[in-house]
């Protein structure tokens, strides 16, 4: 309602500007997937010949590239069409999980590159291992990204946990407290690549990742820009999309829905409360309630939990359906007070969606008040395929470049 | 992080360059209470010249006045006061609540001018007849205003239910379904007032306008910017305010905190769902658990709690901190999945504060999995007794005023 204290007189120096209009110029080409000078001025608001000049430093610092000209079907004479380049600036993402550890080099254009996954039990490791251990999987994925001429950018770490400043605060299902991720595995990456420059290292809560991957990379790509994000794994991750923005909270802690309560009775859970919802809808306990060895391997476990499933045994359906309706509870607790678009349910949850979601948007149709989740079964979703951590983590870094490619370009010649 | 896509060449015309600075030096110095020319230029970038003319036809509008010279303590030439004007614009906030109906008058500096209450059950009455009801009050506010030389620019009206698009989507506890309350309220103000010019009327939910009451006139003040809020009535409205934004969901329904669930088995709602929050610490059934009638009248119903409890009698006690656990465990759900600073506590829960705090204290201590809200016991508040919906419903209007000056002395003066 209120504008911002921003008087419409810009103070800023030419220099200021033309790095703002760099930005500008360069996620119009972006966000089109294919421009030409003349459409990207249009879309701004610049004159054509300050796009031009602004386009000539981008293709020269490698951040776009000409392929031919447009057909004559449009108006005018046929332009150039300019797309971002599949080459140079990347991101890398790296996701530390309880049992398993992935990366992802991700392109300007947003295309995963390079993906590399290690299932591999992270409960009871000391951080700076396992920390050691995703510095060599994304050494790796460096070497690859190098062979197709990418350069990442940054790295950015996702973690099941609160994480802020750098750190990990607590972790509970890693047994993680007060750890500087971001030092460690920079640390790691240096020892392993001693020649190559340093990688800056950013990091962020797991399924906040994931909820941007969806945002950038899968619902969002068709339009959805509200909603919440579940993450199934051994705990239950949870992040919230807001118009398209990231919800944070105050100190960065947002989201934590595994924690929300179904029994305050209830059994204790790794937090030190009692009856959480990761204890009646995470992983181990739908393992555990289905009869299922929880600590064989989170993996293993869910692909038997899925052919069991299919196979329609009793005790299994009945398992799914009963954290099915403890998950639409809680879910419908939060979409009341967040009056998310759509709900979606990612990790675990992906595999199980034609057993659980019956049960979840039943209690969503029966308790969310604005009546909007009855009118239609289709806000709740199975996460994209696409949406993972290490995709959106990569992505932050992709953000970040076409935010300030002066930047990038000026630390790549410096 | 990423900017947005506005570049940083203007096309704004000139007219439209003038009157979004008209805004800017109006809230600068409304902002700061009291301000030179000079002050207000260092401020918000603009020069000295440019501030000198756009205060002068904020004086020729009435919006601002003049208070004598500086002290010669400051820098530089006294300079002559400003300070927004105690006449002329304002915002009429109207409350249609369960069991009350309030009006509030409020001046641009923000200051309750005019402020009349009327207790009655609008339960069971046509709405209709409840909006006549809260247009005869206004009406008697706008008498009580014109005496004071304020002219409201606009009514916004605050009634507990989902609110949108000037319609009352449904209000469970008031049994009102899709009522078009601006309309309606409108058509009754203009019949009492046909000599005046119909005021353009706004409505919303009355915990947000409670909300932004508290950010604008109470907690707000203090530098609390992001908080969830809570006002106990006959039902349990909920608003989250995050970095000093209201935050409204894709639709418009957030905050709606009273139906999250204590216990899926738990009694019937209002709301057609069992075992909402409203079932357990809302005033009813707080009254009725404390063996006190709770159809007697809710003013009087509370007081009475108060004094029992004031007493020391146990079986009241024991009723007070048994809402305040359930109220407790929602809150720490609430709080987990939203990361505010703080969480108030208004209407009803204000005079109960402390002996249900404790309780709700202990809970956050417990279930928050930050940890931050064991670390001290501040966060938990009792809503500022300015911080009522009518009072923040009127301040819509009044930010609606300062956000565009020029569109409020057009209309005035046409």
């Amino acid at each position: 309602m209120m504008n911002n204290l921003t008087p419409l007189e810009p103070k800023a120096d030419k220099a200021t500007v033309r790095r703002h209009n760099l930005s500008l110029v360069l996620r119009a080409v972006h966000d089109a997937g294919e421009a030409t000078r003349a459409g990207v001025a249009t879309h701004v608001g610049l004159t054509r010949a300050a796009v031009s000049s602004l386009v000539e430093q981008l293709l020269e610092y490698g951040f776009v590239s000409e392929w031919g000209k447009t057909s004559s079907g449009q108006a005018g004479r046929p332009g150039t069409v300019l797309k971002v380049s599949r080459s140079g600036p990347a991101g890398l993402g790296v996701e530390v999980n309880i049992d398993y550890i992935a990366v992802c080099v991700v392109d300007l254009a947003g295309t995963d590159r390079v993906r590399l996954v290690e299932h591999i039990d992270n409960r009871g490791v000391q951080p700076s291992e396992a920390l050691a251990r995703a510095a060599r999987l994304a050494a790796r994925a460096l070497g690859s990204a190098a062979e197709q001429d990418l350069a990442p950018a940054g790295a950015h770490i996702a973690l099941p946990g609160l994480v802020t400043g750098g750190t990990v605060r607590q972790a509970p299902n890693l047994g993680w407290q007060r750890v500087a991720v971001e030092g460690l595995f920079a640390q790691a990456l240096l020892a392993l690549r001693p020649a190559h420059r340093p990688l800056p290292v950013s990091s962020d809560n797991e399924a906040n990742a994931a909820a941007l991957a969806e945002l950038w990379f899968g619902a969002g790509t068709e339009g959805v820009r509200s909603f919440l994000y579940l993450t199934g794994e051994i705990g239950i991750g949870g992040a919230l999309v807001l118009g398209g923005e990231l919800l944070r909270g105050a100190h960065g802690f947002a989201g934590e829905i595994g924690h929300m309560v179904v029994d305050p009775e209830g059994p204790l859970c790794r937090c030190g409360a009692h009856g959480c919802l990761e204890q009646y809808a995470g992983q181990a306990a739908l393992l555990t309630a289905a009869g299922i060895d929880a600590d064989a391997g989170g993996a293993q476990g869910v692909a038997e939990l899925g052919r069991r499933a299919r196979r329609g045994e009793p005790s299994v359906l009945s398992a799914i359906e009963r954290a099915g309706r403890q998950l639409g509870v809680v879910v419908s607790g939060a979409v009341n007070l967040f009056d998310p678009e759509a709900v979606m349910l990612g990790g675990v949850y992906r595999e199980l969606m034609d057993w659980l979601a019956p049960a979840v948007d039943r209690e969503l149709a029966r308790r969310v008040v604005s009546g909007l989740w009855s009118e239609d079964g289709k806000r709740l979703r199975a996460a994209s395929s696409l949406g993972d951590a290490a995709r959106g983590a990569a992505g932050v870094i992709v953000r970040e470049v076409l935010a300030d490619p002066a930047a990038y370009a000026e630390r790549d010649a410096g």
